[in-house]
């Protein structure tokens, strides 16, 4: 079915509370050619054939969610995350959200524009929502450089994201991450870091190994949360000292989000995206009993042991010190696992995610009372389509917006588990939690994809999304601060006395 | 000119740049009724026979700013603000603003009601742009709690301030507030609170007049910052009690500031307000050799001497840890404050602000790159508009919204100066600073009312704004906590054992 | 058995390691007169007839504990605590405490002296090793002051504590404090607060009862750490004010913990006395299905339900943000506390403490690796006596100090139990706690009266410490303050201009 | 005059009030063979005849001051600091300090013994106080591993300190870092940092010259305080993951001492060092119009232009979460700074201090209100002995203790002036501060070597003082949690299932 098709089909979602992240409003919405044409109430478009009527009555009609940061189909730690672009775009929007941005990561040396072309040509053939790329910087060269460039001016791409772990692999030093954060300010585009001290890491292995603790609690005792929080301020302080915006990606602990959120206090630039992970379950789950249950939750940066983390984290999301939520969905099933059944440091890092967040923040966050649904529109898709550049045609129900919507059952609860979920995988991180909040109907572009638990999808009837450069809900202090905040020389009369250095003969 | 003449006046804005807190687009607005009917490009509004056309290019377009304090011809400490609510609504519109909250503050023992309609027979035929009406809590009776139910049900107030300082005279205490906040909480209305504690003013006064501290200095020196912050604190705290939002006005230093913030990241629904006097200069005035410049800036809270004060404050404001800005506006001439030449605590408390407070946000908010114009625009109209429920009529430029706007122009400058303004009085807080950021035109409910320096007003064409209570914005979150986050008993079985007090005869 | 007999009795205490807050040191301890006579290696004090020999090899030797806060036969909430001070020293003794602070509390309207008489003359025949009495002040008029002044001169006081909870019964206002405080700083003594905020309590506790909460949980539901923390921030901003030190007893909260850390950071004059309970065991006993046992642990300020709490507490007392630790020690037995058994506000408060502080922070501090055995001294007694006045008389071993002397094994462990236990209450809040480090030996003031599990003690062989005003350690600071820190007014030549106020007639 | 004659000089000094960190008290203190012998009241040792007797009535008698930080006749940047050995410590002496701890620095890739050797010929022929040297780590091998293992156990050697800056030339990265902090805490040794992010001074430098920004102002710029923050929380944070003890040296900023504040709170092992420059003075210097007035400031890291740096130090060093003070003495003449006169990064970083350090201290310290005389010791001299394992040979007066004393008037003043001062600098960055607090007689093991304004020194006369590994004052708590705190692997049967790597092949 091609694209054009799609944008066929009219549809009119009468009687919803269309919520925005500024205002709730009982209104219906008229959607034809992919594109929100009209909200109000009582619409009556015409021709009245053809049109698809959907009925939101006590429902919530919301922007669809976005995903801001997947691995489908990762080639990883010597295995490939399970969830490819078709199972994963699919049960996206079985959980309502219609847009992922995923990450092209080339290895040490090679060429950042294939890896985006490598990682392009998996996803578009079988992608069911629209998507993004992020693409990885893991070295550094006047060859990244002009690959960076050249992704920003012809590729859509406005973020890039390094690596401060994964030593050997993906890690950068500092002296990389100020010429990758420098280059991002000159281009206009987002410096994302995956914030944790690898060179910790790798002594922090070493040492649990040497203490024969080999399981996957040695994970996160390698790798403490400080371990998280120093890299987050030290890639702030780079990032200020470059003037470039900061995206955290993955923020897994109170330490490293009282960093943000002081760092902002001061005026930074920076933004927070904790994961559903982080807000819906915690790192006690390394020290389970059964090692698979255990290694299922292993990912990188850990879960923390400390069970007000993700209250903690949901109460700044709330506030506005974090900003937008991913998932970092990837996912291995426990044979993949099992690679690390003897040593940790080979279990695959992933989770699920990418299916569940909406329902898990609905419910950690809404129904708890710690946020209200228009600040749930805002940190499941509005926040992100306006630091990625994509707002208002993504994160907004307005006219002219794509028509990626949701219809939201507020009062309805589903249970999560690995029996009914549509991942890929054989197990779920938020297996029996009972989320209020449930994903009635999709619609994607203006085609209704999801529908009382039916799928309407075709591989490949996804786009992909391109992101122009500077954005200005990011760029527009950014660029005002290099006019105006710049620092000036004092004047003085030249110094005219003598100068003796001692030449100085060390033993 | 009776006010439905204004509706008449229809209105096309050209080729500016919309700007609202979400987003800045490049559209002409076009207005009828008083009433914004269109936004987009390249509008043509039929018949162009009548049609006002305001050249806007290179221009922004603004929602017209919302002032949350002011206290226009206020009687106060034996005298009277000198600004009424015709100059004062008047030097308002010259700065960019559309709408002005005052206080109806009735004195201990006397009747809401009447406060309220006084103050509104002293407005209703004087003010040139909108307005409304917070109504203080300055004791505490089942009538008061009446009263305060019949102006939330019948005249359109939803917030209600208390003092903690001014001791004897406006001052309650904690089982007063506690009551307050409660009775708030179940209307629907946002409690506000003067933050500072009063006892400590009243012993620190006596101890600076003892001290042979007599002039303004001692202002600030009987109630440094840490009385402020103390109250802050303690308001959230008896407020959180009371699960009541909590909306604090003034915020004039760090330490309070700090206070909010770090209740806001522990979930808190609090907000604070600082004011262009806290935002555009500082408490060292206090200590200026000259007795009238120093009093002049003598207001309460006191400027905080410390100069960092103003560039924290705007870094919370930017950050969204602060959340809207008023001013304070309550203007004494130097004969008025002359009333405490020979001890400070007879100084009329209060400063100007209503007319610059859009030009000191801009110029150090936007222009130095701490904000955008998209928040300049939350903090100056748009999050006040949510707060007291006024959104989205007012604080955004849409269609329907109220034709509240201003063309400003964001290169241009001015100098502020007591010389040119439009206040009453013969003093400016902000003398000789010069502020990117003008006022070019402003539209007041559909009518040009200042254009170019010139003013097109007549006393008593604004008007009264009612204000329902349960603002969504604040009272979302509070709704679902009392209905999730209630505590329940453990259940257990009775205690059945022996029960043995020992009677006591205290000596 | 008159005290002069008791100083017949000569030691010498052999091969342990002295262990002071700054040292630790090998040597011989010889005593004479209930006094530190050497302390060196090898001591050979002649003659050798009639000296009793201790041998503490591979043990520690150390001041006896200080505890800074109990209640003995406190006549209190209906009841009457069951220790008395028979039962409550001899239990003190067991667990190498060897002075004990209690508090004299008058009634409302009560003379503080009358007080301070009754608790004396219950304490004077019945204490086993030496005490002294903090005075309460309840109420305020010159009366109050004139007591003040005279228990400081003549009866060895210097101390007072003011309640900000128990409304109605002991709680004070902010006036009453600040003149409590004021009058405190003038005497030289040190001002104690109970940090809770009353009024908030009270109106929660009716509150929960409304809820049909009645069971211990609502003790704590009714007052949650917030409401600590804003009364230990109220505080500690009144003493400043009035430039008092400031100690605040009880610390049980994290929140107050910061509160007092944070006022310490800023210069300010405060002490933090964290307790046997808050450092050893937590609030989720609250929520036991066992009625007696939630109940026994009901006290004022609440334990606090989060379970990091007493870690925290012990890392700022390690760190010397919490500067001595006392116990609070009120005990009831389960019929009395039964007195509450249909509403928790009638639980009697109190819970045990004063014979397993030492037992208790050794494990919890030192086995733990928190802090050293140096530290501990400070903590446990060293802290007190400078603050107190009492050093180096008590809490050192040094030639000329009092022989209060433990000998400590710190490689031992004990069970807390209240089987074992010797204390006058059937319960007890440590019950299974096994911990390391036991006291072998007592000495109080060179007489061995507990070793190896017998007592050898005579009710009333105790002696009551007079305290004189203005420790140093405490009120150097202050003074130097006093003379240096004023501020002065500014000079200026006078107003001359008009004057003035506009008469207004309120409506 | 060799050493031993010095030893026969036998001293009593008469009336004053010895400080030591926990008391005062009025007594004269006996001192033979350069060790106290006696303090006590009315002291009368014999024989009289050959009794040097000083009077030191109203005066203080208090140990002799411990510079922890000095760089005397040091090579550096193409320079050589001016004060050598000599004038340094007599300088030192001048101003009641009696020990200067020296740091002997290798080049990259060269021996950490010959630096040692080499620094120690330098000095023991010159000194005229007794002296210490930390050796420097500037790269990583086996041989840096056993060289330092070497000077431990045969040089004396307790503590170590590793560079963040000074890039290419003395610093090391993370894994360097955390392989000498390692090795530190196996040989019981502290390591030392300094901490400031080198990459960022690096990039930052370079940015500064490319803005034409060369003069002394560039040097602040370039590393502002969050760049040493930042590399301090780094240095805390793998210290930590080492279990090592860390010391920070010169804190010179609001935010890195925030950031060990915050990290003792924490419980870690972490000692921050103030010196007399941050403590003293500021970071507007560098804006001084007078080139070598602001050439003369400059220092890494530098001073900081928030002038509420040194009051806010003073309060962490007063209260505790500060340690010790050094000085960083490192003096350079401004033809020496001339060397940068056109390029920041070339003037010699240092200052002068060793001479002022305790007027400095005592002035803005204990005149200012903030500590008293004890805190006053204890900053000065006991808490260096304490974490260097000299305690109580130095930093005590007491039976046994090195007799390194100094007789301090606490009511003179002096005023400080590159005129009058003894070290061999023609500038003063404390020119014109007038102190309370001076010495007035210094005496150095048992030798009255300065008095009243004269000197009595001979080159050579100090010793080098050997300080063993494992103080127990830093090392205690550290043993404990090895044995204590470490990890255990969870037990849990082998997972048995299936294991499948999905072997990829990247494109």
């Amino acid at each position: 079915m091609p694209p054009q098709t799609r944008a066929q089909q009219r549809l009119l979602i009468k009687g919803g509370k269309v919520v925005n992240d500024d205002l709730s409003v009982v209104a219906d919405v008229y959607v034809e050619d992919g594109v929100v044409q009209q909200v109000g109430p009582n619409l009556n478009p015409e021709p009245s054939t053809g049109l698809v009527v959907l009925d939101a009555t006590n429902k919530l009609v919301i922007p669809g969610g976005i995903d801001t940061h997947t691995h489908m189909e990762f080639p990883f730690m010597g295995s490939r995350s399970k969830d490819d672009f078709y199972t994963g775009t699919k049960a996206a929007i079985a959980g309502g959200t219609t847009m992922i941005i995923d990450f092209a990561i080339p290895q040490k040396g090679c060429s950042l524009t294939e890896a985006f072309d490598t990682w392009k040509s998996w996803a578009d053939p079988k992608v069911c929502c629209d998507y993004s790329l992020h693409v990885a910087v893991t070295w550094w060269s006047n060859k990244v450089k002009q690959e960076m460039e050249s992704l920003v001016q012809n590729k859509g791409v406005n973020s890039f994201k390094m690596f401060m772990a994964y030593k050997d692999i993906y890690m950068v030093n500092d002296e990389e991450l100020y010429k990758a954060f420098s280059c991002c300010k000159e281009l206009g585009a987002i410096a994302q870091v995956h914030a944790e001290n690898g060179e910790l890491i790798a002594q922090g292995a070493k040492k649990m190994l040497a203490m024969e603790i080999t399981g996957p609690e040695g994970h996160e005792l390698c790798r403490p949360e400080e371990v998280e929080a120093e890299a987050t301020q030290r890639a702030i302080t780079i990032a200020n000292a470059a003037n470039c915006p900061l995206y955290v990606v993955h923020v897994m602990s109170k330490s490293s989000a009282k960093v943000i959120s002081n760092a902002r206090r001061e005026g930074k630039v920076v933004y927070g995206e904790p994961i559903a992970a982080s807000l819906g379950t915690d790192g006690t789950n390394y020290w389970n009993k059964d090692w698979a249950h255990a290694a299922a939750y292993v990912m990188g940066p850990p879960l923390r042991p400390d069970p007000s983390t993700p209250g903690f984290l949901m109460n700044l999301l709330a506030n506005g010190d974090l900003s937008v939520t991913g998932t970092d969905n990837c996912t291995f099933d426990i044979c993949q696992k099992a690679l690390g059944k003897d040593d940790f440091t080979k279990i695959p890092n992933g989770v699920n995610g990418v299916e569940d967040r909406m329902s898990v923040i609905w419910e950690k966050g809404v129904h708890s009372g710690k946020m209200d649904e228009n600040r749930f529109v805002a940190v499941t898709s509005t926040n992100a389509a306006k630091i990625f550049n994509l707002y208002p045609k993504k994160g907004r129900i307005a006219v002219g917006s794509d028509a990626d919507i949701v219809i939201w059952d507020p009062k309805a609860t589903r249970t999560i588990s690995a029996k009914t979920h549509h991942q890929a995988n054989n197990f779920n991180i938020f297996e029996g939690m009972v989320c209020h909040g449930v994903p009635v109907v999709t619609v994607s572009r203006g085609k209704v994809v999801y529908e009382g638990g039916v799928f309407n999808v075709t591989a490949g009837e996804g786009k992909y999304v391109s992101r122009p450069p500077f954005p200005p809900y990011v760029y527009k202090r950014v660029r005002q601060r290099e006019q105006v905040c710049q620092p000036v020389p004092v004047k003085r009369a030249p110094y005219t006395g003598m100068v003796s250095g001692t030449p100085v003969t060390r033993k």
